[in-house]
This record gives structure tokens, C-alpha cells and sequence, in this order.
């Protein structure tokens, strides 16, 4: 099938549309080709410190004007999880202020008490610290479930990396003497739902773009998406033989999906 | 064999000697009757806290006399690691002041300079934050190798548990994609030679004693000394069976040593 022909576009946002604060050369134009073909378009982040509007606005601030309803953040998911699947929940927040923003926006009940919380919820915090590592340990010692937002063991800065939510639940996982319940983040079947959702085109119509293999072509690929890697980010040719995940297509940029 | 007649007796500190800041039953009078009998005393602890000077002041502060000599911290053997194996190491040190100190003591080179160093330290930290996360993790992203200072998840307090050493060194394995190359406290081999060493004993001639299966008895074990559970602390008798490592003999109580 011609990659310019799917009913619907998702794309990763670090490594995929941009890096740090710049777009990747080509994006601007290709989003306009998607627009004026009319495709549905859908930006994916597993990002656990940003809403969908605060997306937007990065993405309008960089050139790149969207609806609010063309972004998912495994942030927005977390709550969209908790307001469907357990209402119930009184979730203990580690993770930066924006977490119980997006929360309260979603209709979660959030907790600061450990000793009543039914859910740990784990994301990227930049404030980490040992006090948060105790009091998230107690809770999850008490029986609360430990969910992390994303299976990320670092996000990509330019320059290099910092720590993400991974190394977080790891540290909680290893005090608390227990795992990781839910994993809500790419690859996850959660996240794809909810994406198979917002698209509203069944997934074999649908092409998913990014730039790592273990999280966006995996997703894809297990949810009956079609698959293409974009090489501007983490993963590599030589990754697809080592990972054994295989892309339907290969890009060397978002520019080429309309010149391929 | 009589367990009073052993030539040699190690101890374990937490749950076996002591719970937070009060000796357990029958300690003082114990170690009394070994000094009157003459036999080599050692107390053991994965505590990267604490040097030997600090566990001499706690325990005398108890009210139990022991010399430096006497005692064996996870944070002393650290230094003494470096000290003896890797004397070109320039360490970088993630955990509490202490540890700089014990470096120190031990003729260890230490950097604050994560770019030039060849191992980082880890150790319990509880002023442990994100910042201190980035920079362990850009350390071992260049190349410097982790050494934790024990392998301990929580450290136990009155009413409950802290996190400890290993937490930590989770943390910075994910963020820094790779695994502590090292382990210094119990049940390491290091550990039990530097115990030998101060011992002066054969090995089958010293009875280990400490309430942890996996941490004093499997060491005791792999190193050819005689062992004994306590029954004050973390492990029970129905933990034998289920790990499978025996000790040789189980007490209710130190105070059991002389009264079996």
C-alpha cells in the first residue's frame, strides 16, 4: 500500500516531529499535505509531565498549529485510565505538579495520603527525591497498586538524556518489595485503544510513525496499525534485525513520507 | 559441635544485637561471657551509613563496650575495596556525607566531577534527589562502573522499613541503561574476606550469627563458617525451608547462646 495513502496519521513527537525545541525538517510541510488531503492526524507522546494543551501550545510555539484533540500524552491516558477502569481509586501522586492538574481534569480522585491510597501513580519527576521515595514506598507497602505512566528509563534532551519514569518505579518497586501493576504509556495495549479511539478509523487504515522500535513500532504493530520508522531519533536500521521489530516502512525523515 | 565453643563470633547488628536504639535480651551478658571465655568478637553490618567509630559510639551509647576493631561496616569495606583493588579509582560517591569521610579514612580518591570518574559509589542516601539521579547516571553513562555499597532494599526501622542502598542503585542502573558491576556488603565474598581477615580464625572454627537467611547465614555458609539464625529480626523458621539456605543452628535469642 502507498504510505501516502492511510485515512489516518499518528506520530510520535521526540525524535519523530521534533527534538528539544525545534521541528524536524519536513514536518511543517507534511502535516499541511495530511491537512489538505483531509486525513486525521494524531500526535503521540508518552510524555508523564505534559496535558494535551500543553503540547499544543509547544507545538503552536515551535510552528505548528493542532487541536487539542489531536494530541495523546500517556499523562492524559493515566487519567482517562483511572476515570474509566477504576473509579473507585484514591491515587497517590510521584510525579511533577502537572500530574494532579491532569488529574483533576480527568475527574480522579487524588489522595496525599499514603495511608489511603489505592493506586501509586508514577511518572517522571524532576523534583524526586528521597522523602517521595519513602512516602511512595508506604503506600504501595500498604497494598496500593503501583502504576507507571510510561516504561521510559530516560527521556531524550538535546544533548543527551535524563532520567525518566522508569528509573523512578524502579527505585518505588525495589523498597516496596513488589512490581509494577499497569504500564500505561506506548507500547501498551491501553494507549492504543485509547489512540484506535481518537482515530476513529479501524487500525488497519492507520499508520503509526515514530522513532523508537521497543514503543511506537511495537504498539503499532500489536494493535494492526500499519508501522514506519523515522530515522531522527533512537532506533536504527541495524536495530530493526537486532530488536526483531520489524516497521512496515522506513523513512530517513518525515519529509519523505510524501516523496518516497 | 557446642555452639559456646567456637573460637570466633561474628554478629549481625540489626535484629540481632539491637532494634533501632535498644540492645536486644541477653546481648550485654552474651558478649560478657565470650570476652570471659576469651573468643574473637566481630559485629557485622551492610550499613553504608555508618563507619566503624559511628557503630563503636552507638553501641558503647547502648551500653555495649567494643573497640573499632571490633566492627565491620559495608561502607569501611568499600574503602578498604579501593583501596586494595582499584587504588587508580577516582570515585564518584552517591549517598550521605559519611561516605566522603570513610573515603577519605581509607585513602580513596574521590570526584565530584561525574566526566572523570571511574566508578560511582552508591550507597544509602537520604537526602537522595533527582539531581544526584542525573548525575550518577551521566557518570555511568560515560563509562565509570556502579559498585554498591550492600544489596539491601530496605533497612529496617522502628515500625517499618526505609529504603536503602539497593533503591537507589536501581534507579541508576535504568536511567543509565546498565547493571552495578559490583556488590561490597553481605553476602559478597569481599565482605566475608575482610571479616576472616580481622577474625584471624579458620573459618570452620567461627559461628556467624544474625537474623537474615539470604544476607548473614547465606554468607556464613558460602564462606565455611558455622551459622546460626536468630529469631529477633527479619527471617523466621519457616523462611529456612522456603529459601533452602540452612543455617546450623536457630536461636529464639542471643541470650540462647549460652542456655542451648
Amino acid at each position: 500500500m502507498d504510505i501516502a495513502s492511510y485515512e489516518a496519521y499518528c506520530f510520535d513527537l521526540d525524535g519523530t516531529v521534533l527534538i528539544g525545541d525545534q521541528l524536524l525538517a519536513g514536518v511543517v510541510e507534511t502535516v499541511a499535505e495530511l491537512r489538505r488531503r483531509d486525513r486525521r492526524v494524531l500526535f503521540l507522546t508518552n510524555s508523564s509531565v505534559h496535558t494535551p494543551r500543553d503540547c499544543q501550545r509547544r507545538l503552536e510555539h515551535m510552528g505548528l498549529a493542532c487541536g487539542e484533540d489531536e494530541i495523546l500524552t500517556a499523562l492524559y491516558v493515566s487519567g482517562s485510565y483511572f476515570a474509566r477502569e477504576e473509579p473507585e481509586a484514591r491515587v497517590y501522586l510521584v510525579g511533577e505538579a502537572v500530574m494532579r492538574r491532569q488529574m483533576e481534569e480527568s475527574g480522579v480522585a487524588v489522595t496525599g495520603d499514603p495511608e489511603e491510597a489505592t493506586h501509586v501513580l508514577v511518572g517522571m519527576d524532576r523534583n524526586f527525591n528521597y522523602e517521595k521515595l519513602v512516602l511512595g514506598m508506604r503506600a504501595a507497602r500498604r497494598g496500593a497498586r503501583l502504576v507507571a505512566v510510561n516504561p521510559d528509563p530516560v527521556c531524550p534532551v538535546p544533548g543527551g538524556y535524563i532520567p525518566d519514569t522508569w528509573a523512578i518505579v524502579k527505585a518505588l518497586e525495589t523498597a516496596a518489595g513488589t512490581e509494577a501493576e499497569l504500564v500505561i504509556g506506548k507500547p501498551s495495549p491501553y494507549y492504543a485503544q485509547e489512540a484506535l479511539r481518537m482515530l476513529a478509523h479501524p487500525p488497519e487504515h492507520c499508520l503509526m510513525v515514530g522513532d523508537r522500535l521497543e514503543t511506537d513500532i511495537l504498539m503499532g504493530n500489536r494493535c494492526g496499525m500499519q508501522t514506519a520508522l523515522v530515522l531522527t531519533g533512537v532506533s536504527t536500521r541495524a536495530d530493526i534485525a537486532r530488536q526483531q521489530i520489524l516497521p512496515g516502512y522506513v523513512l530517513d525523515s518525515l519529509a519523505d513520507l510524501f516523496n518516497k
